[in-house]
């Protein structure tokens, strides 16, 4: 059946049938085209929503928001309002140098490595990380899981715009930009963690590069820091061939075998990529709780492959979608990956029917919050969760006409599309008007930064 | 090397350089990054495109727009100045039926036919083709090639948009919305084609729908009728697994040795699709000097597979991008195609390397007046060529920071980012405002024809 004709409502739980005088608000969505993302897919089309604090306090039909007074009102006719969506995936950070390396062989060890030993530091970290944060807030992004270098660094910046994020400090085999010696990422993570820890905007977490960029003790001495903290692990996982050749010949292991033996197979883990897991890895992910970041635009344009993601989404394993780094995917939203989703495992299968808009909208929402075990409080639109709202416009001409909202996000949609960014109750972008950083700022110090990365390109990398 | 060190520029061959007198101009581009197309593939950094009439005078560095005195000058600042894309397959006026039967099985039969059936019609073709022409303009397409019903009403409205367009009358083997006999459009073809035969915006054509819809009588009328007109003939190829098990079982032939034995395979030939050909099916289309049209996003999300898009362009044919229609590619602009060109053939080749940023913007625009035998007029920034050029933002956020321009229009821009799109000489739309078509009335009969038909499924389907 057509979807457009099962429209549905619901009526907040939470809300009192008896009230009578107004109970207070701080913010109230009205005139929404409100798709919910709810255990029942409910969609609302002359809908409201309803924030107090950092929570939604309601969700319903247009009547719902007369029972609040509320300090602020955004009109959202012509827009859908949508839970925001998460980012599982990202090196933000590296807005720096995107466009460089692109269409070229060995891009990992030829461009990455060697930008990033020249020239990436702490000013790169701060100015490029706001520029990535910038990018995902006008794109509708809420939260995004990031591995990087100085991540003390970008979690002040990140809080200070708003931004809700799962950070995770580097650690690598080789002298980092923000640690001379390998390694040198464990200690400063362990202390960024202890630092962070319990913030409601940013959870600190521990990003070992790969299982083939860090040996066997340091990912058991991660294993029990993360453990003992309670943080996430974030790490590439089965994402390359010569990692798949190099565990086998030394550990006689897949990837996901291999993180299992050194403890680190569990609920705290965000697995980046899964591309080349086979069915025994899919169902030992699942008994471990862990998390998987999809990175499909990533994946495809480094001809990598792809991730049986659908099959481990319909297998119950906690899947959300990342865009990966911008010098792998080039953009940090999420609207620009669900189209690819859709048809790429319609091509991979070759199936037209499998991977409905519907189940890729619910990839980049509730399945982001699965991914980091945040359902309890994320992805969806629902009383009592905490208010990460996008308001995205469905007026432009390719989203007209508008018969099915799963189909006109996923097909249609662009990024430029949304027109306001509400994270933790806080409106951070209005109209496309950025509330909480000053852009123009971040503009300028991405100008000049470029400007000094093509004087060191025509200089000559090391 | 990375291109963007490689920056290069060029002064236009037309420029007397002893002139003292400024030349008279219609309107000059000033401080545009002027990416021409050209054989030598400049990109100007701080360049100039000076229109005289319908035609480029010159294109140079930022000193040539001193020698002209125009009577508008526009300012690129902040923008890309490209040749304007060439979608060279779609049935814009699908556009009423956008967002229905998406992601279900059988779609062509349970969804597409008994929707024409029911409800196309002169209205829906008008309107709805009309919307679709804003998307396009919106979107930097100048030029498209359509295959629809009504082709004499949409080429009123299209010439009234100045957009250019070869218009495909469709010629198929029941009864159609706009003829109530089984090919009853071959005859509106052929009085289309008469009327308007040397227009300089429209093209007319003859579009039998397919080979396993049109029989070989009247394939080969239409042959002959193409020839005496020297009118464009544009068909479905290759495309069905269906298609190839018909002609194989009632011819034993490919599709592509099927229409060569009508003698459609020729010149004038704008074959779409070409999913399914063999090494013999390419030399032979090379051979015949056909167009080709490659819909990567409707082919995969169709699942029908990976047309040899890149061996044929590579090969020397005529290979352009097109949309497929709305029903099928949901969206009408190419710059929506270029990441998926890119980055599906990197997957199905399995090699990171191939199909550059570079060669998929050719496609796009050089490639798509190739296919239609238009590249003496069109594709590139060339002095002599029709004006067809679009202005792109390079500033929004996900096109920051600059070092390719290739790289940045194929991973990070969106359609949104066209800001100013000229065709033949005219500026239709200057700051992503129209100024050929009210769009408000547009919008307003789409909603109309939006309420009829969410009423007409509500009823059922015939």
């Amino acid at each position: 059946m057509l979807r457009h004709l099962l429209i549905a409502w619901v009526f907040a739980s939470s809300l009192p049938l008896r009230a009578q005088r107004p109970e207070p608000a701080d913010l109230v969505i009205t005139r929404a085209h409100v798709v919910t993302m709810n255990a029942a897919k409910d969609v609302i089309e002359d809908g409201a929503v309803v924030i107090r604090g950092e929570r939604i306090v309601a969700v319903g039909p247009a009547a719902v928001a007369a029972r609040y007074t509320a300090r602020k009102t955004i009109d959202a006719r012509g827009a859908l309002v949508l839970p925001g969506m998460i980012n599982t995936h990202t090196h933000a950070p590296m807005t720096v140098f995107r466009g460089l390396g692109d269409d070229v062989p060995d891009r990992l060890r030829r461009f990455i490595f060697p930008l990033e030993k020249n020239l990436m530091n702490r000013e790169f970290v701060h100015w490029g990380g706001l520029h990535g944060v910038v990018e995902m807030i006008e794109g509708g992004v809420t939260t995004f899981v990031n591995s990087y270098y100085f991540e003390e660094e970008f979690a002040a910046v990140v809080k200070q715009a708003g931004m809700r994020a799962v950070l995770g400090q580097t650690v690598i085999n080789f002298p980092a930009p923000d640690a001379a010696e390998p390694y040198g990422g464990l200690a400063l993570a362990e202390k960024f963690a202890r630092a962070w820890r319990g913030d409601p905007l940013i959870t600190p977490a521990i990003s070992p590069h790969a299982p083939y960029t860090v040996d066997v003790a340091h990912l058991k001495k991660i294993a029990a820091l993360s453990a003992e903290l309670d943080v996430p692990v974030l790490m590439h996982l089965a994402e390359m061939t010569e990692e798949m050749t190099l565990l086998r010949k030394d550990h006689n292991m897949t990837p996901v075998e291999f993180l299992d033996s050194v403890g680190l197979l569990n609920r705290r883990l965000v697995a980046a990529h899964c591309i080349f897991v086979t069915d025994s890895d899919i169902a030992l992910l699942k008994a471990r709780d862990a998390g998987v970041a999809h990175n499909m635009v990533a994946n495809i344009k480094s001809a990598k492959g792809v991730a049986p993601a659908l099959r481990m989404f319909d297998d119950g394993l906690r899947v959300g979608l990342g865009t990966d780094g911008p010098m792998s995917g080039n953009t940090l939203d999420l609207i620009g990956q669900l189209g690819y989703v859709a048809k790429v495992h319609k091509l991979d299968r070759k199936d037209r029917n499998v991977m409905p808009a519907i189940k890729v909208v619910e990839m980049a929402t509730l399945g982001g919050a699965r991914a980091i075990h945040r359902e309890a409080d994320l992805g969806s639109l629902e009383p009592g969760k905490l208010a990460d709202v996008i308001i995205v416009d469905h007026e432009s001409t390719a989203m007209v006409p508008l018969f099915d909202v799963y189909s006109a996000l996923v097909y249609a949609a662009s990024p430029r599309d949304v027109r306001t960014t509400i994270i933790h109750g806080r409106v951070v972008m209005e109209d496309r008007k950025l509330l909480t950083l000053d852009t123009a700022a971040v503009r300028a110090r991405m100008r000049d930064i470029t400007r000094r990365i093509n004087a060191a390109l025509a200089a000559g990398l090391k």
